[in-house]
């Protein structure tokens, strides 16, 4: 859960308006996108302040990761693995990756499924987040002119991991031991880091 | 075109009977999968002998590849850089397939879009293809115990790379200079092959 309330509710911030919050940022981000998607267009279709959003959601991308109801908070543990050092991120960023969704893979899965299987890919939360929080986040933190493009290969590894280890289950990835593909497939990623 | 006509058509080699075998062999490689399917279980369906299909597609595999009526044949792509010298591999690898498929965009990315959104991922060529040519292919050309699994790894990242490029089309990697992204992302490729 990604809800922020402290202390006492604010006047009308009842479950009905988090949820009329949250259905107008998923019609908002599938009809304009991340960037096109303002909260004041969301605030003012869920008819609230725009305050009232950053109160209860914080800023934009954690509103979208709020609109997915995930069992984790995939902002947070990208921002965590970032914050520290280069060397070695590779193989910390797929760890972190397994030890999030290797215990809800059919959610990542089902998620991926109808990401990719559906009618517009890109207006999907799951684009949105791979191109705002994981791609943006790597993009910022490594250095090179080239930067841009290989964050988008990094996030390209950790999309094609995903798909093979817990859509398509191809043994023996799917089954092998989290550090063992972290260590492997991690070290793969680094030389798109350093 | 896969079909291996040599001299005049044998009796019976009408366009039908390649229709027909071709049908029979989507149906069993879909009931049974790839190793479950078999030349005579093929042969049998479509009511033929079996020396007719080896005589009009070669071998399962090349079966395999003639049921999905590709525009490019990726069996000999894959080969083709599987005979070479293991330094520069991975780049080799991905030069190959952007070579290959993009200018076929369209079709691979309806491809990974009906195999991922569909109703059993396994039962589909484009896995079965996967798995026994790609990964197959690169397992047995590599060396170390833990070959197998380093193999699914770069079939996973050529997964990811396509996924990025050809159905999410993000940017910046889905307009990089094919040079580029072989160069970079063969580099990480290179890591597992090694």
């Amino acid at each position: 859960m990604t809800t922020r309330r402290r202390g006492r509710p604010a006047a009308g911030s009842s479950p009905d308006t988090r949820a009329a919050i949250l259905a107008a940022a998923r019609s908002q981000f599938a009809a304009r996108g991340f960037n096109g998607a303002s909260m004041r267009s969301i605030a003012k279709e869920a008819g609230v302040d725009a305050s009232l959003i950053s109160h209860y959601f914080g800023d934009k991308a954690q509103l979208l990761v709020a609109t997915m109801q995930l069992p984790i908070n995939p902002l947070e543990k990208v921002q965590g693995v970032l914050a520290g050092e280069l060397d070695g991120m590779g193989e910390r960023l797929i760890a972190t990756f397994l030890g999030a969704w290797d215990p809800h893979r059919e959610v990542f899965s089902t998620m991926v499924r109808s990401t990719l299987g559906g009618p517009d890919p890109h207006a999907t939360p799951v684009f949105q987040l791979a191109q705002n929080v994981v791609v943006a986040g790597v993009r910022d933190r490594i250095p090179g002119t080239d930067a841009h493009v290989r964050a988008t290969m990094v996030a390209s590894q950790i999309v094609g991991l995903a798909v093979m280890r817990y859509v398509l289950e191809l043994e023996p990835i799917a089954s092998a031991e989290p550090e063992d593909v972290a260590r492997l497939y991690g070290a793969a990623v680094q030389t798109l880091l350093g």
